[in-house]
């Protein structure tokens, strides 16, 4: 079952949804062309169809393992690693300095999608040494920018982020790892970090490492953590990998899915380090990064989604069983017919999404307009959950249209549904998405919010001569929304808003949808892309009723409840 | 992680909830007092516990493999068929005159679910036997019930359904397995077989298939087909399994999950076989154990989402994390306070409905009154259906309430979400449950369906004084989804039916989850139960809203994406 890379619909998305020409029209951005940005994705989409795909069933089949202390990675994972690194698909949007191609994030959040959908174990390398790099570039010292970025971006060094510790998850600042100053400018750090994804390997050279520690005097919580870099091997005067750096994996996770991708426990005994932003500032670089991994984990969300609905969609136009109006393969099954189409609706819901907050960041860096900061900031948590959520969603969908083949493994349908399974916990998990948007991204008192709404509204006012009830439709949903909205920036008590927010969150990206679906079916009247919108404004777009009378019940109702209750 | 045994719950669903006093009313079933019905389900309870639940990660870590031709199971699982056999659990509702108990299904309903939340993989052996003994019980020879039935019931040998083949899985009429008449009255069986749940094992002596499959003047399709019963050894003149037949296993299936579970492709090359029930009409007898097994494998969703919900919650009540109004565990966060409530509000919804299912079957059995044969034949396909997508979607959100240890096999949360996923597929898929609902199950113009709602109606009605708001919002659900149900009965079309048949399905299974925990809520004014039913029809019942605007949409929209449009 081979990977098409769906370079066609990324472009239609560029031109007529997300609204990429704004980022061409500025000065940073001027030579992402549409002749460019074309060239770069087939050339990507082709990588991923014929070196990345083929690797996909080898990760799950072949977990990486650990021996005598070195990791071993899956068949082929680490010529599939080189192809990457010599196609420039891990610097596209690095500094062209250090040897990115300095082209916009929209451009880097389409070819992570294709390469997700190719392969996510193997993705997931690239996309921990992206977040790096993003956060060296705005944080580092110019000589580590020097030594560090060009290994980064070329491929032969790899980058990791350690967060996570046994008792500090969601709650980072109760990490406790330490970093004690060598006095010579450099620092010693010891402690132990989890779920390391590409912690160690045997694709490149060198793996750095930036790990969140806290110093002798750093204050408890985040505001008493910095950020290090601390590189498997360290440096030597020719900037290459020398000496071994006190550091080792303990062990691997023995993991639901994504066996390609070696998730490693990390022991650090005094391991040099180098300081990365100021002292007790780790968590302003850290959510440099984040968000950048956050935009990106949405990306392996819906790149996934994509690759199963393809697979789905090969067996139905295959598989013969029974009878119908339409045909005999099960593709011509109105059952099997609406989850097809339900996956093919979310997937364009979702990429629109994400694509939008990416050209929101492009327009950010570009302009320094804090709207457009506020924008990002607004639609990263969104991208993230939604496009992971869609992930799983359609994954399990998949399965579903499989039929029985769907749970045996040969398939290949079940890995994606594993696979896929992490990424609405990694990276902040969707619940804590949710708060993010419903307390951080609203302490504009749902500015942002609304003027994203404002934008839905006019656009829907704009679209009611042309497709009258969908116009409709999308404008009272926008308007339920806003309601919610209010009501939400509206409680004082915290638990309020958490209790309704990941419906909410939810209900934010159906709406989403039914405004990017609209400017679809504006711009291909008639056309397949109406018909598709049709399907998810009459369909799916109604969800968002139930999903935001959720949203505005508050915490009493949660915590009426008592956890005596619930053991009961 | 233990489990428990939620008997207090399945006492106060009997005696509030569902009616069974009327089942007790009944001569059939008056030796079912609460008293008996108490000690059956805290022994059966006490055996899941302690002898099944342990055996849980050994079917998971330890598949069951084929080895020279015959399948060894998983550590343990032997000893525990003994104890499902010893204890009488297989033949609960079985004919005392074969050594059953002669107990209602609601009962043999709340004990399966029980052995499945504990072990599904070892409990889906018992479910197979029952779905036979039931079939031989109504089609039988009197003679071959005397042989079969008694060591059925008492675990001596085990039963398997064999319905699919590889072109005819949900198209069970296009199968080409042959029957040849032999001479003697047997009948010589050649075919072969596929996903055979338990179709060879070494738990017990003998493995009886029910076979499918078509004489030589069987005309084509479902009408041509018969029903044999194919013993692995051939009774011998002392009604001991004796000489082999000749029939084989020619492998078994790599699977997502439900490793303890051995599921075989079967080679019959001229196997011996008795016809079950009259030539040409195995449809009927396969259809009795079908909708045994549907209830069944309903009851196996909610059994495993009561497991991931205690696995959740044990969690969350132990883990650490960051701070919040209510306390130090994550427990105490709004968010994971949502999912644990969902978790037991929509386990609650559907073992409500499937044990409203029992009882009508029951009492079908105990007066055999149509009415209540069509209230069985109603809820049957929504019990399946929504018991199986409960399982999926709450193992799936424990998942998400381990975070990052959710993904890691050691927790066990993972294992649920696997084993489930084949739940939502086999025995007729969800999406063939909901085409039978709204054709099959709505061919008497929604006859029962309306009667049902006339329930629903009338209880909410007399619940307004005491509990007006919920009450309300269940009158106002149960009136859409009367609406929809009328519209759906107003087409002509099948397929205008069959294009919102699953959002359909659900959401009436969402309007039932209403109704029966309004009735929860005034059985316990003020208490727990109260506030459970007052967050789902606060908070989830309101998804029916969205559902029901999908479901009357019908299949233009569902048509109008091309297959090419599917594919560009």
């Amino acid at each position: 079952m081979p990977y098409r890379a769906p370079v066609s619909d990324y472009e239609f998305l560029f031109d007529k949804v997300v609204g990429f020409q704004q980022v061409v029209a500025t000065e940073r951005f001027s030579d992402a062309t549409p002749d460019v940005v074309g060239a770069i994705l087939t050339e990507a989409g082709k990588m991923c169809e014929e070196v990345i795909a083929p690797l996909q069933r080898n990760g799950d089949l072949h977990p990486a393992r650990l021996e005598n202390g070195i990791v071993r990675t899956s068949p082929g994972f680490a010529e599939g690693w080189r192809a990457i690194a010599e196609g420039g698909w891990i610097g596209i949007s690095g500094d062209v300095e250090y040897g990115g191609m300095g082209l916009p994030m929209t451009v880097t959040t389409a070819v992570n999608e294709m390469m997700a959908a190719a392969c996510i174990a193997l993705q997931l390398a690239p996309l921990m040494s992206q977040g790096q790099i993003e956060a060296l570039e705005h944080h580092a010292s110019d000589e580590l920018k020097a030594l560090y970025l060009p290994k980064l971006m070329s491929g032969e060094w790899t980058g990791t982020m350690n967060l996570t510790e046994p008792q500090a998850g969601s709650d980072v600042g109760a990490l406790s790892t330490k970093a004690e100053p060598n006095g010579d400018g450099t620092y010693a750090i010891t402690g132990q970090k989890i779920y390391i994804s590409w912690g160690d390997h045997d694709v490149a050279d060198n793996v750095c490492h930036l790990v969140l520690a806290r110093l002798p005097d750093g204050p408890k919580g985040t505001k008493g953590i910095s950020l290090f870099l601390v590189p498997k091997r360290i440096p030597d005067a020719d900037g290459k990998a020398g000496v071994a750096n006190s550091l080792k994996v303990v062990s691997l996770e023995h993991k639901m899915g994504l066996h390609g991708s070696p998730t490693a426990v990390m022991q650090y005994d005094g391991a040099t380090g180098w300081l990365i932003g100021e002292e007790h500032d780790g968590m302003a670089a850290m959510f440099t990064m984040m968000n950048n991994a956050r935009l990106g984990v949405g990306g392996q969300g819906i790149g996934v989604a994509e690759g199963a609905y393809q697979h789905a969609l090969a067996y139905a136009l295959d598989r013969k069983q029974g009878r119908s109006y339409h045909g005999y393969t099960i593709a011509a099954h109105a059952d099997v017919r609406r989850m097809l189409t339900t996956m093919k609706a979310d997937i364009f819901a979702a990429r629109a999404i994400a694509l939008s907050c990416a050209v929101a960041i492009d327009m950010e860096t570009a302009t320094g307009e804090p709207d457009w900061a506020a924008r990002a900031a607004l639609l990263t948590p969104i991208t993230k959950a939604f496009g992971t959520d869609t992930g799983v969603d359609l994954a399990n969908m998949g399965v579903q249209v499989h039929g029985g083949m769907g749970f045996i493994e040969e398939t290949g349908a079940a890995q994606y549904a594993r696979d896929v399974r992490v990424t609405t916990i990694y990276e902040g998990t969707n619940g804590i998405q949710a708060m993010d948007l419903v307390v951080r991204k609203m302490m504009d008192g749902g500015e942002a919010a609304s003027q994203l709404l404002d934008e839905i509204e006019a656009h829907a006012e704009a679209a009611r001569d042309v497709l009258p009830e969908m116009a409709e439709a999308v404008w009272q949903a926008k308007e339920t929304l806003r309601e919610a909205t209010e009501w939400l920036v509206a409680q004082d008590d915290v638990n309020d808003r958490f209790a309704g927010a990941v419906p909410y969150l939810r209900a934010f990206a159906r709406v989403l949808g039914g405004h990017f679906h609209l400017m679809a079916a504006m711009a291909d009247k008639g056309g397949p892309r109406e018909h598709l919108a049709r399907f998810y404004i009459e369909r799916m777009l109604p969800e968002h009723v139930g999903l935001l009378a959720h949203a505005q019940r508050g915490s009493d109702g949660i915590y009426a409840l008592s956890l005596d209750d619930l053991v009961a």
